[in-house]
Order: C-alpha cells, then sequence, then structure tokens
C-alpha cells in the first residue's frame, strides 16, 4: 500500500496516465488520489498550486517528496522501487539503449500531437492560420509514421519486454486513437494500442471518462 | 578511453554538449568524434541520416547501440557506467526526486528559450507575427523566473551535488547568456552559470566557437 503517496490527476491526460501506469507496474496500489477536471480549471486551483508551482496535472508526491514531471515520477518511482512489481528498465544494454531512445523520441510524438490536438487552445484567435494547421498536421502524420515503422513486428518499444518506454509512451498511442487515428492506416500502432489495452497497468487505469463515452473525437481521422 | 563510442555533434548546441558533459564525467574520454556543422545542413548528411534518421545532432552510438536522444544518451551513460568516474543520481532519495524535477523541468527551459531564440527559423516568413513573438518572449521570461529561484542558495539544481540534472540543464543556461541574458537581472543564474563554467567536464566542452569568439548574440538583453 502507497499511503505515503499523493497522486492529483486529470482523465485522459497522457502525462496524468503515464504516472498511474507507473504505479500500477511498481505494485504501489492505495495511493491518495483525486480527479480533477481541466475543463473547471482545477489544475490552477490553489490545492494544486501548493504542489506544483506550475499549475499542471499530474501533481506527484511520496512523503515530503514532490516529482511533478511525468517523466520524471516515472523514472523516480523505478528507481525507488526497483525490486518491487515489474522491472521497467532492462539491464542488457542494447534493450535499454533502445528504451532511453524510443522514451524520449516519445517527447516529440507528444509535442507534435498537442500541437494539432490543442491548437486552438494554444494559438489565440487572432494568430490561427490555415498554413500552420496544415503544417503541424503533415509533421503529426511523419512522425506517427515513424512509430508504425519502429513497431514493425515488435510488441513493445524497446523489444519484446514492457519497459519505461511503453509506460511513457502508450498514452500517447491511445490517444492518437481517442482523436480518431485509423487503425486500419496504422495496423502496428493499432495491435500495439489494443495488445497493451489488456494489460493489468493499463487496464487499471483507463481513463473513467473514456470507459464512461467509448466515442471519441475525429480530429486524426484524416491523418 | 572510450574507442567503441562515436559523437556526430554541432558546437554550442545544448543537446550535443550535455552528452558531452556526460562522457566526461563519466571518464569516457577519447570517443571517436566529428564536429559538424548547422550552417553547412551537415545535420542532414548522409553520414548523420544513417546513425540517426531525424537528421539532428548529437548523433550517438556505443558499439551497435545507438542513442541519439540527449536526454537519453546521458541517463544510459550514467547507467552503463555507474561506478566510472562521478555518480550522476543521487541515492538520497529527496535529492533524487528533486534532480528528476529538476532535469525535465529542463524540456521546458529548452522549448522556451528555442521558441524565442529560433522563432524566425521554425516559423516560415508569411506566419511570423509580432504578438506571438512577444508572448514567447514573456513566456520564456517567466520561465527563467522560475529557475532564477530555484538557484537561491544552491549550487547546483537538486543542492549540493552535481547530478545529471545539471548535466542536462547548465548547456542550456550557458546558451541564455550566450544569447545575451542580463547578469545583473539574474544573479542566481549568473552565479550557476559562472561557478560551473570552471568544472573540468564544462570546461573540456565549451563550444569551441564560443572560445573563438567569446562575444555572442543579444537576443535575450531586454529580458
Amino acid at each position: 500500500m502507497a499511503k505515503d503517496m499523493t497522486l492529483l490527476w486529470g482523465s485522459g491526460s497522457p502525462p496524468c496516465w503515464r504516472v498511474m501506469i507507473a504505479l500500477e507496474e511498481k505494485n504501489l496500489q492505495g495511493y491518495n488520489q483525486k480527479l480533477l477536471s481541466f475543463e473547471k480549471m482545477d489544475h490552477k486551483s490553489q490545492e494544486v498550486m501548493a504542489m506544483n508551482p506550475r499549475g499542471q496535472l499530474p501533481s506527484f508526491k511520496h512523503g515530503n517528496i514532490i516529482v511533478n514531471e511525468s517523466f520524471g515520477a516515472c523514472m523516480y518511482l523505478e528507481s525507488q522501487f526497483k525490486s518491487q512489481g515489474n522491472k521497467l528498465i532492462p539491464d542488457c544494454a542494447e534493450e535499454q539503449g533502445k528504451m532511453y531512445q524510443r522514451l524520449f523520441e516519445g517527447n516529440t510524438l507528444n509535442q507534435k500531437m498537442v500541437d494539432v490536438i490543442y491548437y486552438n487552445y494554444k494559438v489565440p484567435e487572432n494568430e490561427r492560420l490555415e498554413s500552420a494547421i496544415k503544417r503541424n498536421k503533415e509533421s503529426l502524420a511523419e512522425e506517427i509514421k515513424l512509430w508504425e515503422g519502429y513497431l514493425q513486428g515488435c510488441c513493445c518499444l524497446a523489444g519484446k519486454n514492457f519497459t519505461l518506454a511503453d509506460v511513457i509512451v502508450y498514452p500517447a498511442v491511445a490517444y492518437l486513437f481517442r482523436f480518431g487515428l485509423s487503425e486500419e492506416r496504422f495496423p502496428n500502432l493499432a495491435k500495439y494500442y489494443n495488445c497493451l489495452k489488456e494489460r493489468p497497468s493499463v487496464k487499471a487505469t483507463w481513463p473513467p471518462h473514456w470507459l464512461d463515452n467509448p466515442k471519441g473525437q475525429d480530429t486524426l481521422k484524416d491523418l
């Protein structure tokens, strides 16, 4: 039981979700947690700001140790609970190198995804340009093609084992499909997405509002 | 001697520089290296693309293991050479948590810095807007204030010891000053910058074209 941990989170947010997957993988259930709403701007509330001056979710605390950055929280958990639950960083140098490479490429995938899906949220109305929207979409499509290639013949991002790269990147992949990415056009990504859906850590943390409303948006359907 | 390692790099690039600092810290000198030119578009050359299909520098290889993502390469080196050179990930949970927090916040600092310094490079001419330039500058100024606060009374980012957070974030801090950030207005950052300048790993890897031409630009002088 992880009674000395607290997680403030938002449903569906890839950064929140990856921390929740990491907690499950390390057998750290029973932590204090609170589901907050981005729509209601809870992430700018006093409760969040006290833990996370950037006003972002997740906000994560272990005792008095605060690690809000989601990649950081996952790495911290793996490091602090090395021999508990599933081992998420392989010893084998080759597999480990690939894991670090994919894990950090995940930043680029996230960034390009956010640039498309949250364009209107991020860019003030008077600055929005069709040409930028088009460029962002093309850039995301190119990025997704890379990942489609990476998953050719692989069940996980660093090879045959589930690693920290999957903990970190899987929520973004699920998000792409939630926003309408075509399973037909990206079969390797779709296989990866559907396969890991059944993994206990992923199943246990599936975004509750996706369960309530299984139909997502179609923002990315033409990609 | 690190004869089984190869680094393709560009002078001054924070991602390249952090890998070079990590190599020095782990006593991995004597690697194969090649200084390439971003201006000449060497990063899109066949030599780079063969190692790094994203066409980016650094491109880093250890034997047949390729880890081009700079954060990933630093973590890989620390993990593979744990007991060699300087220990870069503290054991103490508190210090480690802070290290991971700052290290990944470094992504935000980098991103906001790039959005300002490379605005014209990243945004096509017909899409450039004064309002966006202003907003990016304000956002970077806010970000830098956070880091100025983090360094209040601290010589390193995770406390009193030099860690992977410093390996990763220091080059960005140096870059800010190279681009004209005021040492007077940001005294904690300036102290950090000047202090670590003398650290052997930093000194040994100081960007050669900064040595040749100690005067930088003034892009950030009003920040």
